[in-house]
């Protein structure tokens, strides 16, 4: 007899049938007694046509306005949910963002949550209504429509759950929980029942889309314990079995059980590494250079910057693939002659393979233990950036994959 | 230099060219120096495919949660037609029905407005904003989403109309204005240059489906004259020449210039005719009879009751050809035996055709000439109601083109 939120995916909700399939689902843990607040996403498909049908009209659409569109696609989808429950024989009540209402501020497209009033929503469970809150939506103080980007309906339900100090916020989407890494890759990569926030942070952030970096940074502030688990099963498998399934994020360190090193290796396909080279090595360059790159909206991931020597410097940073021949561009044309640099080189073609592991921090050797197991596979390492929990490497992309196995089997991690 | 509320259909807005055409031709009047607030339908198709993908999951869908779903259509028609009117070059803001707000009672799906708060829109449009609100939609005082039924954006446009005291609320639609009658079946039907409020009324309510019943109520209240015109002209003709075309719809009855006796010929193919034949001739049998249609929601147009002869009278109603089967089973296996009577007899195969016009008033002869022209053609007339301004006639389904044709050829419309 708890309080629960659900969070249903796109791809959970995009067809009537799978709507249908939701609202069982969420009807099993009603009748189990569960309170029982539910996020739902758009219809898979829906806000990227809105955005195309915005976009036809306005390249660049206007922040608000498009706002207003694309916040549409979770309105229709908790309507409609909520007439799956009645026909469950629930009795269901949807709200908008502003009707909750989940206050942001006035980022349009890209805002951030809060507070969450928290009275109507305890009225209507109390009431013994299931409640279904639009995700990916707010409403900013001068009174207009906000969205918080793209995933930002896990952000919402995890907001919600922290809101509602609710015993679990559970994340139903078309994976059945967290990989040691991913299953395409490694075939006998291994769910995990449980994962440390920091360890689930490093593995969102580097490209485990499983979950979106912000919710989870939010589960771990608010201390939500946060289950990613599947929407694809028979919605009606014991209730006991479902609460047990996936992968819980959880906050205590202790709970991670396992006691291993390393909980995941993690890997970015597409990035792209850019090296200025002949930097003069003065105060203010570093920033010169990021600061370029940044006001053009490119995201820097890894940055080096080599010991300097006669005064001179490298300075190499990693950038996403598709934004590569921009940042080559702004950096040939403009900031190369402006501070003095002798060449721009730049390697499109490699990606970043990291080792995570909250375990990682009282056991000296894992970066030996990395280094040592690409080197026997002939993997040249291109860069090398660490963190308490990680170590990342970037390497030719052809050794990816090759990288990836041969990590997961040094750590052990199949075999647990 | 006047405050103008410009209203587009479903069809005005039926896809990105045609939205970029509205935003063109509002350009043109804020370029002139008018105020203009829009107030747009949702794309055509999309109310439909919204209402269809509810009734898949819900037959009788749950109208709090209709509303919902429904009111999106809209939602996104103002923010794209806004983000048209910023490529136009034309600040712009977008409203939801509760963003203004558009307050109404609580009756879902077909919601009434109760009034518009102006300060919103007035601030806007003082900025030199042109002010998109969407239509069909407003808030109760419940805080939950409205609509106020099909059309309802109509209505919705002639309530912002009245509220802002408009100079003139302009309804953009498919057809280029109200004729004498419809030029499908009279080839030689001429375009009203004026028609008053109790006239367009008479037409809207008898089937020439320009505008929504209410709607036209709601501008003769608040005496808010309204245009009915083309938005399938090259939104780049001059405005002088726009602001003229279409049909006027006045409250001024002195500015019937034409001093015409009847206006226009009004028709309805779809009706059904139903006697309850030797009914007792005592209090309270009508009200038994069409509470009982009413309680099944079935609308009753004309109503006739004979002369009773010996304690017995007939009833004689009609009621819209779809509910004929309804309103017969309910009457035969229900009504009859309650009330005693003889017999029940139905006509599922009527046309109503009505003469329409504020002349009648002060003119003699209207009626004679009527039933003397149908007399005439050999048409025989079934039933007959007559009101101020109208009178209209039941007849048999197949001579309905011929009494329009001849009818309007009989008062001369063709020839002004």
């Amino acid at each position: 007899m708890a309080l629960v939120v659900h969070k249903y995916g796109g791809t959970s909700m995009g067809s009537i049938d799978r709507i249908k399939n939701v609202a069982r689902r969420v009807a099993k843990w009603h009748n189990a007694g569960h309170q029982v607040v539910v996020v739902p996403s758009a219809m898979s498909g829906e806000t990227n046509r809105l955005i195309g049908l915005a976009k036809e009209i306005m390249p660049e659409p206007d922040q608000r306005e498009l706002d207003m569109v694309t916040s549409t696609g979770e309105q229709v989808s908790v309507g409609l949910l909520s007439m799956a429950l009645m026909q469950q024989g629930k009795q269901a009540v949807s709200f908008t963002g502003w009707q909750v209402p989940v206050k942001t501020d006035t980022s349009h497209t890209k805002a951030r949550i809060q507070s969450i009033d928290e009275e109507k929503i305890r009225e209507n469970l109390d009431a013994g209504k299931v409640v279904i809150i639009a995700g990916f939506q707010g409403i900013s103080e001068d009174g207009n429509i906000t969205t918080l980007g793209r995933g930002g309906s896990d952000t919402s339900a995890v907001a919600v759950a922290a809101a509602l100090k609710a015993a679990e916020c559970l994340i139903y989407t078309d994976v059945d929980g967290v990989y040691t890494t991913d299953p395409r890759v490694v075939t006998d990569a291994r769910r995990l029942k449980k994962i440390t926030f920091e360890e689930m942070l490093e593995m969102a952030s580097l490209g485990s889309k499983v979950l979106q970096t912000r919710s989870v940074e939010l589960a771990g502030n608010y201390h939500v314990p946060t289950r990613v688990l599947s929407s694809m099963t028979d919605p009606d498998i014991p209730l006991e079995e479902e609460a047990k399934s996936g992968t819980l994020i959880t906050f205590e360190e202790d709970s991670h059980m396992e006691q291993t090193v390393i909980s995941g290796i993690a890997f970015s396909r597409d990035e792209a590494k850019i090296t200025v080279v002949g930097v003069p090595d003065r105060p203010g360059i570093a920033s010169r250079i990021l600061g370029a790159i940044a006001s053009a909206n490119i995201e820097v991931d890894m940055i080096i910057q080599n010991q300097s020597i006669n005064g001179k410097t490298d300075f190499t940073f990693t950038v996403p693939r598709p934004d590569y021949n921009r940042a080559m561009d702004l950096l040939n044309n403009q900031i190369k002659a402006e501070i003095g640099a002798t060449d721009i080189i730049g390697d499109a073609k490699v990606s970043k393979v990291s080792a995570i592991g909250i375990g990682m921090r009282s056991h000296v050797g894992v970066a030996s233990k990395m280094f040592g197991t690409l080197s026997e596979e002939g993997i040249n390492i291109l860069m090398i950036s660490t963190s308490e929990i990680k170590i990342s490497v970037i390497i030719d992309e052809k050794y990816m994959e090759l990288a990836v196995r041969a990590l997961h089997k040094a750590f052990g991690l199949e075999q647990m």
